[in-house]
């Protein structure tokens, strides 16, 4: 990643050294909104959506923190005894988490899992990271990549958003066009925008309970439970089916 | 203006019904940030920033609100019995004026003040609309158009930043720009992003006190007086060089 391509990371670091930061997500049909951004990344335990406090815990061992931002997740699971290997493909956001306290933070992408991480109980994608998985294809490749990297009776904790009968129109007409299109419904490409720094295209991926169980069929994945919201959001818990 | 192109008045409007609405403001160099947005726009006077409500206690007779938005100085003035016209190049925002109850607003651009809206003994420009001044050629031909269109003893109350001493890289990167090519510091090129909305370019203008004094210069108007705040916002009162 070049520097002026870490927007999402430099937004962090510069909260943390209190400068004024926001986040910009523009998608790839033109729609721009404004993203979570430090508020949320930097949240305590305390102030987290309740599902994301529901599913810490599930958490057991040793844990996987893919997509560690800021390290807030990192951050709570340490204070509690885990040991916890934070990975983020962003330098800046790494920084951050370091900055901050966390203990074992590596700049490395979702893609690039490798077997020197060790073994571990419990992989954890809060904020919406189960959206990393991209797409149907990226998808069952990384859960498979997860399987060989964790125990027998390991645990994925992934939130994501189901936005299943939303009429904002400006969800509908994407996610049609998705479907039409044979993707995911909530398949979508975007990137960051941040003061001048502008992130890849990456896919950012929000799934439906269903679609969740149809991209784990074939994986060595199963969907255990849901921990439910007031809203769009869930965490899911995924289990090995063996 | 296309519906496409009305970023900043859709905003107001999806806000006034309801919907989650923000704004994000696009450089012309790559710059982005998040717009003020409806926090600022739907404020009642109690929650102004201090010199602007202070600016309040100069408005007298009848009133020019220029860039109107969604209204809250219309309001405002409306309420403390003067007759307010507002104008803004806004559909929407207009929309929005008159669906909170804004008398007079009309779609009207800072650059088509005519005779046929009478004639005003106060003009306001608050949240930073003495931006719209645009440029010293521009804002020189806006100021004597001004003039012509208001009483003898008619004040201007405009607001704006004066971001000199900041040490901001990207600002002082862009206003170094703006000085080198011979423009005024805070001169800049801007659009307004919501959704899939985009606007056009426009030129948008951070004052120094200072540059003000030598915009007004050979205009029919001279500054009486900044009311100051904390931080870098002022609002500048204008009355006639007579």
């Amino acid at each position: 990643m070049r520097p002026g391509e870490d927007a999402y990371g430099q937004a962090m670091l510069d909260h943390l050294h209190g400068k004024d930061a926001w986040e910009i997500v523009e998608r790839d049909d033109g729609f721009f909104m404004i993203g979570a951004g430090p508020d949320l990344y930097f949240a305590p335990f305390e102030e987290w959506r309740e599902p994301e406090q529901k599913a810490m815990s599930h958490v057991r061992g040793r844990v996987l923190d893919i997509g560690c931002g800021a390290g807030r997740t990192a951050l709570h699971l340490q204070g509690v005894g885990h040991e916890v290997v934070g990975i983020d493909n962003s330098p800046a956001a790494v920084e951050t988490c370091r900055l901050r306290g966390v203990v074992d933070a590596r700049v490395m992408s979702i893609d690039d899992i490798e077997p020197s991480l060790g073994t571990f109980d419990t992989v954890v994608m809060l904020g919406g990271n189960l959206g990393l998985l991209g797409n149907r294809k990226r998808g069952r490749r990384i859960l498979t990549k997860l399987a060989g990297a964790t125990s027998d009776d390991a645990l994925i904790l992934g939130a994501s958003r189901d936005r299943t009968g939303s009429t904002d129109p400006d969800i509908v007409e994407y996610f049609s066009k998705n479907l039409t299109e044979g993707r995911l419904s909530g398949e979508g490409r975007i990137r960051i925008r941040y003061r001048k720094y502008v992130s890849e295209w990456f896919d950012f991926l929000r799934l439906t309970r269903d679609e969740l169980r149809g991209l784990l069929d074939g994986t060595p994945w199963r969907l255990q439970q849901t921990i439910e919201s007031d809203d769009t959001l869930y965490v899911a818990v995924l289990e090995k089916d063996r």
